[in-house]
């Protein structure tokens, strides 16, 4: 006997109702994704190391599940591949390997588990999913507020209406520190510190920066930048005047807003000096939707450098990834899942009672199942109805049909409605008529 | 740059037709198993390494991938955990684990991948789907009937019509083994040498008896038992009246062959006593389906033991794997797929001439998908309408929405039938509506 029957740490077994819940929401976003003319894409879970290690920074190397080389004689103790980290790399290395056979501009999204060794905690796993979507081969700001578009009705279609898309400019974030007077060297201690903000506050940033040696002045200001009232973009306009990439950037941020406002999202769309998001490879737009007292249900940005890393070229990139786990918990909480999609009811159950009635039980949940029915047959009816009848309730079902000695004897099957408890006798012949009936009489 | 941009050996990346069939069959075997009442489980990619030991025989132990633990120094070079190698494990140990919160006749459907570290070749990779289908807590061979006729009706759905249920029972084998004279040290070599009966022919099977010691009287009886025409279960019967055990198991068998006439799987089963499976945990009925120069596209049986191994007391179970890559490569071999399935077409795109069009452009967009319709956005079309064009070809459009500076000025939208080729200029306020009437006047 085993001593661990628990799944590993961090990782997560799913029953009926959770798979349920899960494949619901994956629906919805696939659905709307397909309808933006995103195309599906699967990559391995693993991958050689080298493709991922360096990709994410040390932290992430740290965090990187990897698994042992396969020898002749057993183990090394040297790993060679890596589970998946994310679907952006993965993504990247595909662009690379299959060049001349993807479109010139290659929109695809991806639905599918990561792995990362973090210290599980409330709402983070060791296994999760991500919902990615991307296009790749465009600099157009079009693609932006398209990919926004598509998160926006997705997250509409679950159900959420109380979300912020915020969105920053890693450009424009390099300029505000450089015009703050914030040093080089300081500026990526200075980027920690502001990613923080939602966590600790503006005295909290403001203490970090402080610790980070960032003088005071520099510090003002920048604190400025985000507590800044009204239009933001009017303020950040003033701000960089002086920095002409800063107002370059600038002008593609209010490019997106604009475009924005020609979709879904522009409803949800905020300029948001002080979001910064963590990974290193964005290098444009960067955005994440919040909400108010839940935080991030997902983020992206724009890339034009990684697949290069793979390809030797630049390709230009961006997309967005939202996080299936949180917005599960969330629908959970908040009670936005229809009712009666965990419960994975079936339409009928068929039992027997006696040996003599299984063939008449088997054929009867094929007649009904032919007819599209969900059904299903209880294997261990004995001479006592009642345990069919508890699993039949708990399986949802509206009609249990049985077969045993007195049915086989007047050639019958007794059909019970479950919701009115009354019960028939029918002859066999026109059984799984009486129970489409039935079934069309008190519909889901 | 990285030199891998090629998956890790054994594994594949699934591009966008690809993951359309892959889907495509997933969401038949799916519709048929909740038909049947079976229900979803999903459990993580990886397990505590002992949970997988053990369980798969020496060349199991030897193919499962393994992960290095994760230390705050640095790796330690062992191993704590360990990819998937199969989905029955997984269930019983969930069976084990949530034992009080599931019914006490369990029925679950999983379909994901597993890993596996063997020699890649064709059709066989580290990294394949298995849809499994299980019904755990009950010894009735009405559930061997009725999981057969899921696969039945899973095969039919997706297009075979010329396959064969083997069915065989270890116990039967094992009585025919012992009434041939096999001594039981000798009992699971002989079985060894008839598992490969498909692949090397009466005549290697008897060299390879032969072999392993196993006396030529005793290997004639056995290949008698193979070879014998007409009525298997007549002449097993006559041959394994001396052994009550063999008997007994028979009548088993017997009774699901019987069952298996009051569902679809009646037309395809066939005892076949050389079937062997090769996994230990077996105990009961064995089945596999077979299509007649191609081989086994999926197996099962009965395993009254496994779950007691984590559970410390016996549950009975019983269920069939159907191995997705094979079924996959056999319809794509014989043109089984629907031709539109692996095109994922879009109904229409939208381009835009200039900048100034953009928001023209995405407002289409977002208007034709609030309708329903899949739209892409060509986003870089510039002066030149070739490429976007070639684009929506190669996205299986019908319909291309053109904004410039042209239509800006009439307050238009043209709108080209990408089948006719015919191209008229539209109202702004009308276009949607027209691109629908289009849409609708040629549908897919």
């Amino acid at each position: 006997m085993t001593s661990h029957t628990q799944p590993a740490r961090g990782t997560r077994d799913f029953l009926p109702a959770d798979v349920r819940r899960r494949a619901y929401v994956i629906d919805v976003v696939r659905g709307v994704y397909e309808r933006y003319g995103f195309e599906p894409l699967e990559t391995p879970a693993f991958e050689h190391i080298e493709t991922l290690l360096g990709k994410y920074g040390d932290e992430g190397n740290r965090l990187i599940f990897k698994i042992l080389e396969r020898g002749e004689g057993g183990a090394s103790g040297r790993a060679d591949l890596a589970l998946r980290y994310d679907l952006t790399v993965p993504l990247a290395r595909v662009v690379a390997q299959y060049q001349h056979d993807l479109p010139r501009v290659f929109k695809r999204y991806q639905i599918q588990p990561v792995w990362r060794a973090d210290r599980p905690a409330r709402g983070r796993f060791r296994e999760f999913y991500q919902c990615d979507v991307d296009a790749v081969g465009s600099t157009s700001p079009v693609v932006e507020a398209d990919i926004l578009g598509a998160v926006t009705d997705v997250l509409v279609a679950l159900g959420f209406d109380d979300f912020v898309i915020r969105l920053n400019h890693r450009r424009v974030l390099a300029a505000l520190l450089a015009v703050s007077g914030v040093e080089p060297g300081s500026q990526a201690g200075a980027l920690v510190a502001i990613d923080k903000l939602d966590k600790i506050g503006p005295d909290g940033v403001a203490a970090e920066l402080a610790a980070r040696g960032i003088g005071a002045a520099s510090a003002a200001r920048l604190m400025e930048a985000f507590a800044a009232p009204g239009d933001r973009l009017a303020w950040l306009e003033g701000a960089l005047e002086t920095s002409p990439d800063g107002a370059a950037a600038l002008g593609e941020l209010r490019r997106i807003v604009h475009l924005c406002q020609a979709n879904a999202a522009g409803a949800h769309v905020r300029v948001d000096a002080s979001l910064a998001r963590g990974l290193s490879y964005y290098t444009g737009a960067i955005m994440e939707v919040a909400v108010e007292g839940i935080g991030s249900l997902g983020g992206g940005g724009r890339y034009d450098g990684l697949v290069g890393m793979f390809l030797g070229r630049d390709v230009p990139a961006c997309g967005f990834s939202l996080g299936l786990e949180r917005i599960i918990v969330v629908m959970a909480e908040r009670g936005m899942f229809p009712p009666r999609i965990a419960a994975g009811a079936v339409d009928a159950v068929v039992t027997f009672m006696d040996e003599e009635s299984q063939a008449d039980a088997l054929q009867m949940a094929s007649a009904l199942r032919a007819m599209a029915h969900a059904v299903d047959l209880y294997p261990d009816a004995g001479r006592k109805i009642e345990k069919p009848l508890k699993y039949a309730a708990a399986r949802g079902a509206r009609a249990l049909i049985i077969f045993g000695e007195q049915e086989r004897a007047r050639g019958a099957a007794t059909v019970r409605n479950l919701e009115t408890r009354e019960q028939h006798s029918v002859p066999r012949a026109a059984a799984a008529a009486a129970v489409a009936r039935l079934l069309a009489a008190s519909p889901r």
